[in-house]
C-alpha cells in the first residue's frame, strides 16, 4: 500500500512529478499487552533476570525469551512469531507464560491498531481512515482505507483479521472497539510451574486481491484453515519452506564465521522481502525494514537484485520482476512525454511506472536507469534461455526504451557524432554532465540488442509483433546510424574510457589523500565540493565493464580499474560488490576480499552508522555477487556458464548452490580444488577457460588455479 | 520585517541553508469601512455612476473618485492617500464624502488589523503575535511581534499608530479592541451638498529604530507633528519632494507616449521602493509589490539598480547600497565556510548576509554574483570619484571576495591553467557547467581590481589597513598567478568567447527556429530540455562585454553579439536592457529599440502575463539603462563621462537628467542635434569620441551623428 504525497519544492520546474509516493505503514497487528496480576509487562521498566533473542534465519522464526521479577514473583516468558512463507497472508504469534513461584492471573490483550503514521512523512499526515471494525470474543477485525488523494492514484483497503486461541484456563473474556482499534481482554488462570500460551493468528487481506466486501470473509478463511492445521503444523510447513529456499541458495563459508553469518543474514533478509510470487510487487531499497526511499522501486532491482534471484530461485522470480516493468510501460511512456520525448523512460522512483521523484538532476537526468531495464531482459533471457519472453513481453519494453534513446541523443554536426548531454551517471557525485561514458554505452547497447531481438523475432515467425509496434526500416536505420556514430569519451594518453567530457580537467586525486575526518565526504563536504571533486560514489565506467564484461579485454579492464577504483569512495552501498567482482577477475584478490567484507556485514555491524534507516536490502545482493561472480568468477555471457574460482586468504572452504536453467548446481572451493556437482542433464560449461562437460547428476573436480596476485597501482 | 521559514527539500544536501527568509506582510493600516446610513460602501456590489482612479506619479499620490447610488441616494466619494517621502514613518488617507441629494448620517470605521498572512507562505503560517494594543476616541495602536524562530534570527516589533481627524459634525464616537485589531466608529452628520472628510494619519514605527517600549510614543510624536502641520502642508511637502526627485532623474520622450509613460512608471516604482536613506535596506526583485522572491536581496541590486541610482540620485544612495553589503560581510564569510572555502561568498538570496536559498545549482554554484558585489564597488568609486570608500569599506569586501575566488579556482596541472568548475552563469538555462567564461572573467577581474586597490592604498598611506587584513606578498603573488593563467574558453574558428566548456557541442539553433507555441520555453519545456538546449535566458558572455565594455574592441563585441543574441530568449526581465545597450553601441538601432520596448512597459502591459506576482522592480532599471547607456551611449570608464547618442526611429526628441559627481547634467537629443547642459563647474568629457569641455553652468550642442545602421546576422 502506498500513498502519493504532494511534491513541494522551493522552485517548481517544468516536468516535475506531481507527487512523491511512499509505502505507508499499516495496521499494527503484532501488539499484545500482557499483565501479571495488575502489572503490565514492560521490558523498559521491568527487573529482567535473563533475556534472549534469536532470529532463526534457517527457519524464518523470531524468538524472545526472558525471565522477569516483580514483587518477588518470577515469570518466564517466551514469544515466538513468524510470517508464514506458505500462506503469505498469515502471521502467527505464540505468547507463553510460566509462573515460577506463584499462582495468580495473567491478562492478555491482543489488539489491532489502525492509528499508525509514517516517520518519514513530510507533513505529518495520517494516510488512513477506518471503514469497518468488529470485535467478538476470541476475534476481531479492522478495515482501514487510504484517504482520497487529488492525483487519481488508487486508494487501497486493508483488512486485518485476528483470531485468538488460548492454551490455559480462561476465567474471563471481553472485547472492545475504539477509534481505529479493536482488542480482546482475556484473563487466564496462572499456576506455579505451568505454562499458559496465547496464540494470535492474524490474516492481512487487501483489495488488491479481493473485492472490498469480501476482505474479512477471506481473512477469516485464512485463519480458519490455519487454526484447523494448528500451530505446530503451521510452524513446521513454514520451516520446511525456508529450508527449501536455503536448499537452492545457501552459501557455506568455512574459516570466516562472521563472513558466514553476513551472507546468510543478507540472503534471509532478501528472501523475506521478495520471493517473486507476485509481478505487481518489487523490492524497495530498504525492503520493509525502514521508510527511507519510500519503499519504491529503483533500478537497484534490475542491476543488483535480478542476477541473484536468477541464480537462487526459480526463473519465475526474475521473470516476475521483468513483467513488473512490462506492466508499467504506459507509465514509462508518460515519463518520456513529460520531458517532451518519444519512447519510454522508466522512472527513478515509482509505484506505478509514473515517476515520483523530484530532483531534476536525478529524475530528468539519471536516465542510464532506462538501460538497466533493458539489460535485465537480456540478463533474464541469456541466463534462463527463455526466448519466448522476448516476443511476449520483452520486445515492447526494448522498443520503447530504444525509441527514447534515439530521441534523447543529439547529433553534433561539427564533430559528426551523436552525443548525450545533460545526464547523471551511476556516480551521483557528478550531476548534469555531458557524454557520461556509461550512459552512452548502455544507450548504444540497448539499440544494438533491440535490433538483434527484432532480427531474432523476424527469423522466428513474429513479424506480426514487429508490425504491431510499427517498426519501420527507417527507424532501424536511424538506430544503426546512432550505434555506428556514438561518441565515447576516451583519453589516448591514459588509454582509459573517460567518465564524461571534462572529467580529466578535474583535480585528480586518490582516496588515500583524503583525511579520515573528511570521510564519508557526503557527510562532511558541501554538495558543490563533492560535485567538483574527482571522487566517485559508485562504479560508473566500471559498471559498464561489469555489465558488458565479455566485450572488453582484460587489459582494458585492468587499466580502467587501476584508474577509477583509487578515486572511488564507495559511499553507495551498491559500489563494493561491482568492484569486488572486477578485482577478483583481475587477480586483485585482497581488494576483492576487502570489497566483499564491506558488503557482507554492512548492516549487521552498522558500518555506515545508518541502520536506523533500515537495512540496505537491494545492496545485500552484493555479498552474494562478490562470492559467486567475484571469488568463484561465475559468468553466463553467450549462453555458457563458466567459473574461474579462487579462495580468499584465511578461508578454508566455501560452497554455494545455484540454479542454471534446468541444472541445480553446487560449487565447492577449498584451498586445493574446485568441485562442481549438479542435479540435471549433462551440461557443457567452462572452468578456467577450459570447456568441460558436467555429467548428468554428476560432479567435476579440478585443481584450484593459483593465479599470481596482482597489486593495485593507481595511475592517477 | 522578515521571517525565516524552515528549509524543506526532498533530499537534504550538505551545506544547504537552514531557512528560507521572506519579507512578511504586516499590519493592514489602510482599512476604513464607510457606511451611508446603514449601508456599507462596497464597490463590488454598489451601483456605481462614475469611477476614476489616478496614480499621480509626478507627486506620488493615489486618488480614487466615484459616485454611487443607493436607494436613490447619490453620493460623491473621493479618497486620497500617500506615503510621505518627507516623513518616512507617516501614511495619510483623506476620505471625503459629499451627499448629492439627501441629508443623513455617515459612519467611518478606520481600523488597524494585525491578522495578516503571506500568500506565498509554504505552510500557511501566521508569523505574528500581538503584544499590545489600545483604542481611544480618535486614536488607537497595535503592536505586533514576529514569532520566535529556531534559527536565532532576530524577531521584530512593529507598532502601528493611528490618529483620526474629522472635518464635519461628529454625532457619536466609540472605539474597540479585538484580537489583533483596533478601530474607531465615528458617526458624522451628512448634509446635502456638503463634503465631510475623515483624515486617517498612521505612523509605523519599528524596533529596528526605537526601543520596544518607545514604539508608540515615537509613533504618536510622528502623528502629533503631522497633525500640527495639517493635511495640506503634509501633502505639499510630499509633492515637492517628489518634484525634486524628478528634477534629478526625469526622462522626457517626444513622439512615443507609451514609451514616455513606461519609463516614468518604472522610475516612480523604483523610487517608491528604495531611495537610499537607510543602508540596512535593499531592493527586492518585486519591491513591495508582490511576495515572489521573498522580498530578499539579490545581485540584481548591484548589477542593474546601482548604475541607475548612481546617475539619478545623490551618491549616498549607491553608497548605502554598497555599505549594506559591507555590513553583511560576516554572513558572506559564513557562506564560504559552509562550502568549505576561505574568503567571502555573498549570498544569492539574503536578509542578513547569510544565504537563504536552497537549490544547489544556484546557492552553491551561481557564484558569479560574488563578482557583481566587487563590481559595484568599482562602479561606485569610478562614477563618483569617492576613493575614500575603498579604505573605509570597500577594501574589506574586495579582499574577502578575492580570497574566495583564489580558493574556488583549481589548477589543472596537465593544461597548466586555472579553471572554475561547477558553476551556473548568469544564463540560468544551464546549470553546473565548467569554465563559464563570464564567471572566470569576473573572478579574474576581481583579483586584478583588488590588487590595484591594494596598490592605491599602499601609495596613499593606508598600509595599516593592508596589514589589518593580513595581506602578505605570497597571497598577492598567488592572485597574480591566477590572473596570468586563467583559462577562458574560446573558439578560434568562430572567433568568439565560448559560454562554457562544452557549449559548442550543443545543437546550435537560433530563437527564430522555435515554434511560437513553445515560447516562453520555461513554460513549455521540461527543465532538462532547457538545460540541454543552446537557448540563453539572459546575457552571459554579453554581460561580461557590458560590464567590461572598455576592455573589448568593437569587432569582438560585434562577433559575440551576433553569435549569442540570436540564441537568447530573454526570458529573464534582466536580459533586454543589456542587449539594448550593446546593440545600440554596435549600430543595431532596431534591435536596441525592440529590446527597450520589452523593458519599458513590461508591467504596464503585462507582457509576461505575470504582473499578479508583482512588478519587476529590479529590472525596471532596464528601460533607463537602455535609454541612457543605450540610445545616448553614456559611458563612464576610466573616470571620463562620454556620450554617443542616436535617436530611435519615430522619436522626435528625448531628454534626461543625470548627476555626475558635482555636475547636474541634462542631455537632449532630437533628430538633428545632441545638446548637453549642466549646473556645475567646467567638465571635460567626450561626445562621439571627441574630447569637449562642458562650460560651467553651460551647454554644448553638436550635430547628431548618423551612423550607418547595422543588420544583425546570426553566425550560428
Amino acid at each position: 500500500m502506498w500513498f502519493p504525497d504532494k511534491t513541494r519544492v522551493g522552485w517548481w520546474k517544468n516536468g516535475y512529478p506531481q507527487y512523491f509516493g511512499k509505502v505507508i505503514n499499516s495496521t499494527n497487528y503484532i501488539g499484545i499487552r500482557v499483565f501479571i496480576e495488575e502489572e503490565e509487562i514492560d521490558l523498559y521498566k521491568a527487573d529482567i533476570k535473563e533475556y534472549y533473542r534469536e532470529l532463526d534465519m534457517q527457519h524464518g522464526i523470531l524468538t524472545r525469551k526472558f525471565t522477569i521479577l516483580h514483587n518477588e514473583k518470577e515469570t518466564d516468558v517466551e514469544v515466538v512469531r513468524f510470517l508464514s512463507v506458505v500462506d503469505s497472508e498469515l502471521a502467527v504469534i505464540k505468547y507463553s507464560i510460566t509462573p515460577k513461584n506463584y499462582n495468580g492471573e495473567i491478562t492478555f490483550i491482543p489488539y489491532l491498531n489502525g492509528d499508525v503514521r509514517n516517520e518519514d512523512s513530510n507533513y505529518d499526515e495520517d494516510f488512513w481512515k477506518e471503514t469497518e471494525k468488529s470485535a467478538a470474543d476470541y476475534e476481531g477485525y479492522l478495515i482501514m482505507k487510504t484517504k482520497d488523494n487529488p492525483f487519481g492514484t488508487p486508494t487501497f483497503q486493508v483488512a486485518t483479521t485476528m483470531k485468538i486461541v488460548v492454551d490455559g484456563t480462561v476465567t474471563e473474556i471481553s472485547n472492545q472497539c475504539k477509534e481505529e482499534y479493536v482488542d480482546n481482554t482475556i484473563k487466564v488462570k496462572a499456576e506455579d510451574g505451568k505454562t499458559v500460551s496465547m496464540y494470535k493468528y492474524v490474516a492481512v487481506t487487501t483489495d488488491r486481491d479481493y473485492k472490498g466486501n469480501e476482505l474479512v470473509s477471506n481473512g477469516k478463511e485464512v485463519l480458519d484453515r490455519s487454526i484447523t492445521k494448528g500451530y505446530e503444523v503451521l510452524l513446521d510447513e513454514h520451516k520446511k519452506s525456508w529450508l527449501k529456499r536455503w536448499g537452492m541458495a545457501d552459501i557455506e563459508i568455512e574459516g570466516d564465521k562472521e563472513g558466514q553469518q553476513g551472507i546468510r543474514f543478507n540472503l534471509f533478509q532478501l528472501f523475506s522481502t521478495y520471493y517473486g510470487e507476485d509481478p505487481r510487487l518489487n523490492i524497495g531499497p530498504k525492503g520493509f525494514t525502514g521508510e527511507k526511499y519510500g519503499g519504491a522501486t529503483y533500478w537497484d532491482t534490475e542491476a543488483y537484485a535480478i542476477p541473484l534471484y536468477l541464480s537462487t530461485a526459480k526463473p519465475e522470480v526474475a521473470r516476475n520482476l521483468c513483467i513488473y516493468r512490462y506492466n508499467q510501460l504506459d507509465g514509462a511512456y508518460h515519463n518520456a512525454k513529460q520531458q517532451g520525448l518519444q519512447g519510454a523512460l522508466y522512472p527513478m522512483v515509482t509505484f506505478t511506472g509514473v515517476e515520483s521523484h523530484n530532483e531534476w538532476e536525478i529524475t530528468f537526468e539519471e536516465i542510464h536507469r532506462n538501460g538497466a531495464i533493458a539489460y535485465a531482459i537480456y540478463n533474464y533471457v541469456n541466463y534462463t534461455g527463455d526466448k519466448t519472453y522476448l516476443s511476449t513481453y520483452g520486445m515492447d519494453v526494448l522498443v520503447g526504451i530504444s525509441r527514447f534513446w534515439a530521441e534523447r541523443v543529439h547529433y553534433n554536426k561539427k564533430k559528426q557524432v551523436y552525443m548525450i548531454h545533460g545526464v547523471t551517471g551511476p556516480n551521483e557525485y557528478e550531476n548534469n554532465v555531458n557524454n557520461n561514458w556509461y550512459t552512452n554505452k548502455i544507450a548504444v547497447w540497448t539499440l544494438k540488442y533491440t535490433l538483434e531481438v527484432i532480427q531474432y523475432l523476424e527469423a522466428n515467425g513474429h513479424i506480426d509483433r514487429i508490425n504491431q509496434l510499427h517498426i519501420q526500416k527507417e527507424e532501424r536505420q536511424k538506430w544503426q546510424h546512432i550505434i555506428n556514430n556514438m561518441y565515447f569519451p576516451y583519453d589516448s594518453e591514459l588509454d582509459v574510457f573517460v567518465q564524461n567530457d571534462t572529467f580529466l580537467d578535474k583535480e585528480l586525486m586518490t582516496v588515500d589523500q583524503l583525511k579520515a575526518e573528511e570521510r564519508p565526504i557526503n557527510q562532511h563536504w558541501s554538495w558543490d565540493k563533492i560535485l567538483r571533486s574527482c571522487f566517485i560514489k559508485q562504479a560508473d565506467v566500471l559498471q559498464g565493464l561489469y555489465f558488458f564484461n565479455h566485450e572488453f579485454s582484460k587489459e582494458e579492464k585492468q587499466r580502467n580499474f587501476s584508474f577509477y577504483e583509487p578515486m572511488t569512495v564507495h559511499e553507495s552501498s551498491l559500489s563494493p560488490s561491482i568492484h569486488a567482482i572486477l578485482a577478483a577477475e583481475l587477480g586483485l584478490e585482497d581488494k576483492a576480499f576487502e570489497m566483499y567484507h564491506r558488503t557482507a556485514r554492512l548492516d549487521l555491524d552498522n558500518y555506515n552508522n545508518d541502520t536506523e534507516d533500515g537495512l540496505h536490502i537491494t545492496s545485500m545482493t552484493g555479498s552474494w555477487l562478490a562470492i559467486v561472480q567475484g571469488f568463484a568468477g561465475m559468468r553466463t555471457a553467450n549462453e555458457i556458464l563458466s567459473f574461474a574460482p579462487f579462495i580468499p586468504k584465511g578461508w578454508e572452504r566455501y560452497a554455494f548452490k545455484i540454479v542454471y536453467r534446468e541444472h541445480y548446481l553446487k560449487v565447492e572451493v577449498n584451498n586445493e580444488y574446485v568441485s562442481i556437482s549438479q542435479e540435471g542433464l549433462p551440461l557443457i560449461m567452462k572452468i578456467y577457460e577450459e570447456i568441460v562437460t558436467l555429467p548428468e547428476n554428476g560432479k567435476i573436480t579440478m585443481t584450484l588455479k593459483q593465479q599470481k596476485q596482482q597489486q593495485l597501482t593507481s595511475t592517477v
